[in-house]
């Protein structure tokens, strides 16, 4: 699994003033400790921060890349922003994101041919947000070919296909799951990551089930999510994942995480 | 997810002498628990008392069902005990199991229909234990033509895609699970069941491993599983799952269970 640690994200309560009084400490720490627990991206978002949404984004990026070593996933659905976080970077970096969207697509893809940049490609366009799998798949089609028309590796698209709360449509979860094996059936190589949390938006016991919903997705192709690395449980059903999807030559990877204690949780 | 409480197995230290000893306290709450825990069938097993197991299982079903509502799961590769089970149990049963093996499918199967029972199907034949996903797609195809055609109602096979351990051929789990929803798609209305504990056989922090898997394999189709009804998480993943898989109305299922206390594990 690509995990993508989310919590640098000014719509979380502590990180807004952190970011707007440029608190060093703590964005490091965040990102350390999100490296550490295995992120193998850091996204970083400061879309609350109106107007200063490109300074703050110069900012974080400059502050983490001082401390880790993985690269950062520069997050906003601002061209702009993406183009000031991305001069920054030092380093291959992830976008998020680019839509179908004609506008927005005209905008976002002259920076990733410029900066060599990888992409998250959210499945909606003009039309609105995706109703069911059809969408889906065919948004995330169109992007695909036309990404790739436009010069970008399918290595580095990751679809996300948008979740939507089961608790608003019960059929949810299985109309993302078809989607996800359709795409990666359709276009072998291409990742597909997302935001898992939204799924279980108005239930109780959220983290059980984004839990499963992980796993359940992982079964159907899906090798990349957008999480919390911090959460031991979710990481280490990730790991338990990975080996039994034959991800882990010699299951070496699950037996080293159990010796360190990381899947005791 | 069609739970079969696994916890009544004479190869269970603590079982074997309460059987022996006609313990009938001790077998009893054992049932009692499972089926308050949410089992669909109790298995019963005593195969490991050689010469007395046909006697033991007719103890065995007249001592669980006294107390409990859910119907049994007859385990054993003996026909005879499987008769003697059969002749006791009271309503429909579950035989645990028939194989496509030529002598056992003819023993076992006048028993299906004269007790009009429905089967647990191991993909195994006279050439042996399955090598991977074609194997297992193989013999299941074999069984489910066979018993249909014996008279068998589909929705009465449980094939068993007969799990073996991730730790001495790490491409296992992808081989079962392509091989679940190939015979599902195939086969509409077949059930898939499966002792889950032997895919971690040999690797440490093995409810882990378990828990991921049936989820995994429940992406593909799986909608039974042989377990511990008391391990309250594993239960709380297989009801996280079944609504994420859209088997259950409104969430309701998943929201009575969130407030009785069952998903904070």
């Amino acid at each position: 699994m690509i995990i993508i640690g989310e919590l640098i994200n000014t719509s979380r309560e502590e990180v807004e003033p952190a970011v707007k009084e440029r608190d060093v400490e703590f964005i490091q720490n965040l990102a350390q400790e999100q490296e550490k627990a295995g992120a193998d991206f850091i996204d970083v978002n400061c879309g609350t921060l109106i107007r200063e949404e490109a300074e703050a984004m110069e900012w974080l990026v400059e502050t983490v890349q001082e401390v880790v070593e993985v690269p950062l996933c520069i997050d906003s659905p601002d061209p702009e922003v993406i183009r000031v976080g991305l001069e920054t970077h030092q380093g291959k970096a992830l976008v998020n994101s680019i839509t179908a969207e004609e506008e927005r697509y005209q905008e976002t893809l002259p920076l990733l041919q410029e900066y060599d940049a990888e992409v998250v490609a959210l499945v909606m366009d003009d039309g609105g947000m995706p109703k069911d799998a059809e969408d889906r798949i065919r948004v995330a089609a169109q992007l695909i070919e036309d990404l790739t028309a436009d010069g970008i590796d399918i290595d580095d698209i990751y679809v996300d296909p948008i979740i939507q709360p089961i608790g608003t449509d019960e059929k949810m979860g299985i109309q993302i799951l078809n989607a996800i094996q359709e795409i990666v059936t359709e276009y072998p190589g291409v990742h597909i990551t997302c935001g898992l949390s939204n799924i279980s938006h108005g239930l109780p016991e959220r983290p059980l089930l984004n839990q499963a919903f992980m796993l359940l997705a992982m079964s159907r192709g899906m090798d990349s999510a957008i999480l919390d690395p911090l959460d031991e449980r979710i990481m280490a059903l990730a790991t338990a994942a990975d080996t039994l999807l034959a991800n882990d030559q010699y299951c070496a990877n699950y037996i080293k995480a159990a010796k360190s204690g990381h899947l005791d949780v």
